[in-house]
């Protein structure tokens, strides 16, 4: 008897891997579109699953952004049936805006914030210890890719972390190509999601095309053609390096704005979220840490995580390290920044 | 009277920045290719240069790899002199394999490498205190481009420095299109390089047009045209930021080297050269710094610095995280690794 063919076996590899710590007993959901990936993931751990005892149920969800979505999610339920997952719970959900989506990340944004929360919902509904999500290396690229567009440094080049509270990615690592193999091997029909597609229906409020669309039907293929094929892999690599980097810099930072911190009465004109720094301790530092403990320190106070960009924290930098008398700030929050007698205040303006 | 064109001004302004800390009476040299950027440093320079107390001058290297080079050269030199750039040195090189290059980086390595060497050599002779290169933002996003093609991490990201060395970088912050237009404000006719095109006649071992060309061409419009225009600047801000990281990383992982070396007479059977780490300190670090720390023990130790991959460094550090008796390694140099005795011993195999 032949074994199982080599992209099948990666997949079920990847995934008992990804849940080894896991007893068994526990329930584990697969999040899952219809899409190649995530069929693959439900397939493969279907197999995987009865063998190491956990239960392996699915959720669907339906974002109910263009005609028929039911129609395809009843669908995708079936096949997860098919493949032995139970429960498979079907969530239909309110994307913000409809397909124009609302506020500043767009459409994308918007559905996926109604996805995550439905996928939330069914994992405490249902228990489950996990909820797998099919992101693949090629995903893992582009998030890289669009990263670098923001220019806001190792962190949002990071990339999306194979585990983190309830989200596990068991296939970081497997091509999309090979989650494709996957689904031929087993006869499941995936889909392909017309709403990722560049010249799809939706549109940014610009009319430009989708992102992460453009991206991947555009960007990545323009990069593969010039840089050959392993720059997929090489983006992976450079994810997982810099999210290691952005660890200990995070946790470096933040010893630094605890040193750095002035503690006790703050003076009568301050609120109560007021963040005091000693300017001497944060001079001391490297630029990597200062920057940091600065933009943590400006959250801490009250700045608006999305909206607090490189460029605040540069200008907040320069009261430490070029001051020459400049006056308060003003942050995304708003949250001001003031240099005073060697500190360094964030507070209400 | 009205002042000069915003671009005239802005690249006036970077070469005095990039400049400000040489004294009176020193010589600079502006390495010239006849393109629009170097030719703009070169107009800027020779502006900026008298009213600071500078003696500027200008290299010209032909690589001589297409016919006429020569007399590109010329004109160039001329250009030069024209602006009251004083001395114009050509230098004539012989890049190694011609146009088809050789080793492993093919024809611009190759090209790269006789450039500087003769840039050097012309630092040398005429016993200047800086040479000026005229590497634009655009430039600056080729090459983070370019390093994430490697997945070689941090520092591989962290494009041009500004400065190293005998090299200065004024133009970093500058657009390629700035550059250009400081030439038509000039009346300065520069040279499109044939060389740098992607359609054109050179081409790597393999046929395909060389890497950087075709990033410039076809790459970097592509994530524009996915991400928008910010995503140059946003590149180069990247490169910055993660300079900085990568400095203070390596600094750290410096220190962890010289922590974790074993001092003391070595066995009979090891060779001078050999680097033993003590097991225990390594296992003890962060990976972010462990896995440099190796990198830089393999080099130490004699390993090959562009063959060196993350790969190899992370069978390394799997005889350090998780050893279940695996033999020596052999590092491409070559160079061995081997976990003996609570030591991690680097040597000639």
């Amino acid at each position: 008897m032949p074994g199982p063919d080599p992209d099948v076996a990666a997949a079920r590899l990847a995934v008992r891997g990804a849940l080894a710590d896991l007893p068994a007993g526990v329930r584990v959901l697969v999040a899952c579109s219809g899409g190649a990936d995530s069929l693959a993931l439900a397939a493969a751990t279907a197999f995987v699953a009865p063998r190491q005892g956990w239960s392996a149920g699915a959720v669907v969800v339906d974002h109910r952004l263009r005609p028929g979505s039911d129609v395809a999610a009843a669908r995708t339920a079936r096949l997860c049936r098919h493949l032995g997952l139970e429960p498979v719970d079907v969530r239909a959900v309110d994307v913000a805006g409809g397909p124009a989506g609302t506020g500043a990340g767009g459409p994308e944004a918007a559905a996926r914030a109604a996805r995550y929360a439905a996928l939330r919902g069914a994992c405490e509904h249902h228990g489950a210890a996990a909820v797998l999500l099919g992101h693949t290396l090629d995903d893992q690229a582009e998030t890289v890719l669009l990263g670098l567009a923001r220019g806001s440094g190792a962190r949002s080049l990071a990339g999306m972390p194979a585990r983190r509270g309830p989200w596990r990615r068991p296939f970081l690592a497997l091509r999309r190509s090979q989650t494709e193999q996957v689904c031929h091997a087993a006869g499941l029909d995936f889909e392909r999601d017309p709403t990722n597609a560049a010249d799809g229906p939706w549109r940014a409020a610009d009319g430009s095309p989708l992102r992460r669309a453009a991206v991947r039907e555009r960007a990545l293929p323009a990069l593969v053609d010039a840089l050959g094929p392993g720059v997929v892999e090489a983006l992976g690599r450079t994810s997982a390096q810099l999210t290691r980097d952005a660890d200990l810099l995070d946790a470096q930072a933040a010893a630094l704005l605890e040193q750095a911190l002035v503690t006790g009465e703050p003076p009568e004109d301050q609120d109560d979220d007021a963040v005091v720094l000693d300017v001497a301790v944060l001079e001391a530092a490297h630029p990597a840490l200062r920057t940091r403990a600065l933009h943590a320190a400006a959250l801490r106070a009250g700045a608006t995580p999305g909206a607090l960009a490189a460029v605040h924290i540069d200008t907040v930098d320069a009261l430490v390290t070029a001051y020459h008398g400049q006056g308060p700030l003003t942050l995304p929050g708003p949250v001001s920044a003031a240099r005073r007698c060697g500190t360094l205040a964030f507070g209400r303006p």
